[in-house]
């Protein structure tokens, strides 16, 4: 079984090479050349960062939305996808203490987080991993995949996405841009 | 702030007494005399046994549900809570795969997991600890502490709780009850 548990390495080499960096939100983070994805939580040494994440269970979707996204969703790693970014966001401590039915009505009824990523699919293929629970200085890590000819859709998304209520609880954003060989 | 990071050690000594251990469902656990309870994920040396869990965000309880045990639900750590226990839980990898409405609907429209322990409220204080996403072999430990005399309400809610349609999708479950000295 592939592990849910992902380290994200960010450092002089790996198979990814890192484009550009930015801080949308709150602090950056120290600038590294190169990404390495590897399985588990355990320490690397030597390397400019470290992000760790798992991926987990759904917590927003519901039955009808998780039928379509298994349908349309694409696998990572296809051939084409050569670009990829990753974004590790913080919410607030406000977002935290929201019941259940809150957070889905702003992340869902009125953000369209899932709505709007289903309109980029299967173009911008994405994979969520969580961070909080694990003591990280980031509470999520998305993970996107495209073709290079599909990076003016990726970029409508993010405007989307950032101009929605759900981003006022957003107080920490780092975009990390990447490109691969084939 | 205090940690969100516990680690429940079986050991030797501690300053709970384990009074008993029981496998309700599912593989058991080797046998303590003793809990500790320390603030933290950091591997305990010369113990029987570790459970780690993280105190996190609200995963099902709605606005209401979360006003009313806000008004009610005591702390931790009253001088006549003397009875504690712990019970550490995993669920199937069926109930991981379900949408978040369909959990919902499984624990509270179906189950009344939060309705029935808001009956057992004063009397019966808990806190819920997620560990399924630290890698842990349980998805989660529960902490019950009440007072001697509400030993018989304390039944009467795991007795409810296990007939319930939710508990169809626990594989695995541990009852460690434990006394205090005043």
């Amino acid at each position: 079984m592939e592990s849910r548990f992902t380290s994200f390495v960010g450092g002089p080499t790996g198979p990814w090479k890192i484009v550009s960096m930015r801080a949308v939100s709150g602090n950056g983070m120290a600038l590294a050349s190169h990404l390495d994805l590897r399985d588990g939580l355990t320490e690397v040494e030597d390397v400019t960062w470290q992000l760790r994440g798992v991926a987990s269970h759904l917590r927003y979707t519901n039955e009808d939305e998780r039928k379509v996204l298994a349908a349309i969703q694409p696998a990572l790693n296809r051939p084409e996808a050569r670009c990829a970014v990753l974004i590790p966001i913080r919410k607030t401590a406000a977002w935290w203490l929201l019941a259940q039915d809150e957070r889905r009505a702003i992340i869902e009824e009125r953000s369209r987080h899932i709505a709007i990523g289903m309109t980029y699919l299967p173009a911008v293929a994405r994979k969520l991993f969580h961070a909080r629970d694990l003591g990280e200085p980031f509470d999520f890590l998305t993970w996107f995949e495209f073709a290079p000819q599909h990076a003016v859709a990726f970029d409508a998304l993010l405007v989307a996405l950032r101009s929605s209520p759900e981003w006022d609880y957003v107080d920490r954003e780092v975009e990390i841009r990447l490109e691969r060989k084939c």
